[in-house]
């Protein structure tokens, strides 16, 4: 089966969004990063600067927060809402047209379709923290807890709506260490195997 | 820095180690398997057969049958032994030339080189099962339980000795879903990465 759909889960720091960015533009496909907040906050009702901190994230009182999370009488927490939304946004993207996928799970909601090539990017610390530390304009201290921050809170997002573990290469097509491969090549492998 | 070494880690019936010794064939490079097991056998004083049988794979007792094993006077198992000297067999293998080294933890074990390019192959299950069936001329179920039983034993091994998690996508730097891209295309991603 050709794969048309491109679903791009990444380390904090590792270049993975830039890396998605490049190959919708080189392929002339749609883009879908945080362009899809207003719609997931249209579907849920909740506002977009609520999702933009939250529709990918884990709550950041921690890793069990979500089976503690507050739920309403149908046992359903805020959490739970933002998740089901961004799932149809996602599922109704992934129907409509060829696209790039920027991390949200998409990975694992698009899992039974089968023209969906599923890559993770991740990198070496040195690299990520240098990339973190411009980009941000942070000093390194920062760009380290930024770093275990952002990953730790997109992991436990991600085990508990799919079950699976992040990072785990049995999940995804194709794994990059964009660090020692550059970003560069992760494009032109990505390409290929479209 | 250029990579002139490459290490395949591998899913049983994942096909890696197919894949592997075509890309040596085609780099022109040497090719390392079961053809190392002479020389660790010599470096550990212990018999070819007996390291065809352990070195790679945690005794069949379970995942923690390091932890338990008999130790001598020095605190060091049969295992420890086989495991030093197919380290050391690896250390000299890198040294001495370009080549593939499959399994072995040979990742790990050349970690302090920045010449080697660190490949996990694995696949989907349906997949893995009908090679497994073809190449060893078993019925499906016995290719189930072959599969299980030898990915458990591979992975007790690799995370035992490494204190990493055989099969997370940090370890490498590539991993490739064979079943998925084709074993043509994995072999040209590996080719382009060198």
């Amino acid at each position: 089966m050709t794969k048309r759909i491109i679903t791009i889960s990444r380390e904090f720091g590792s270049g993975g969004r830039f890396i998605g960015e490049e190959v919708a533009k080189k392929l002339g496909i749609a883009y879908y990063d945080k362009n899809i907040i207003n719609e997931i906050a249209e579907k849920s009702g909740l506002s977009p600067e609520y999702i933009q901190e939250n529709a990918e994230l884990s709550p950041k009182k921690g890793l069990f927060a979500y089976a503690f999370a507050g739920r309403d009488v149908t046992g359903k927490s805020v959490e739970d809402l933002v998740y089901e939304a961004q799932r149809k946004v996602i599922l109704e993207l992934a129907e409509k047209e060829s696209c790039v996928i920027i991390g949200r799970n998409a990975d694992y909601i698009l899992k039974d379709r089968d023209d969906v090539l599923n890559v993770f990017i991740h990198g070496d610390t040195p690299e990520k923290i240098q990339r973190i530390t411009r980009l941000y304009n942070v000093e390194e201290q920062k760009a380290v807890k930024m770093m275990a921050d952002i990953d730790k809170r997109r992991m436990a997002n991600y085990n508990f709506y799919t079950n699976q573990k992040w990072g785990k290469a049995d999940n995804y097509t194709l794994c990059l260490n964009s660090s020692q491969l550059g970003y560069d090549r992760c494009e032109k492998i990505i390409m290929e195997c479209i």
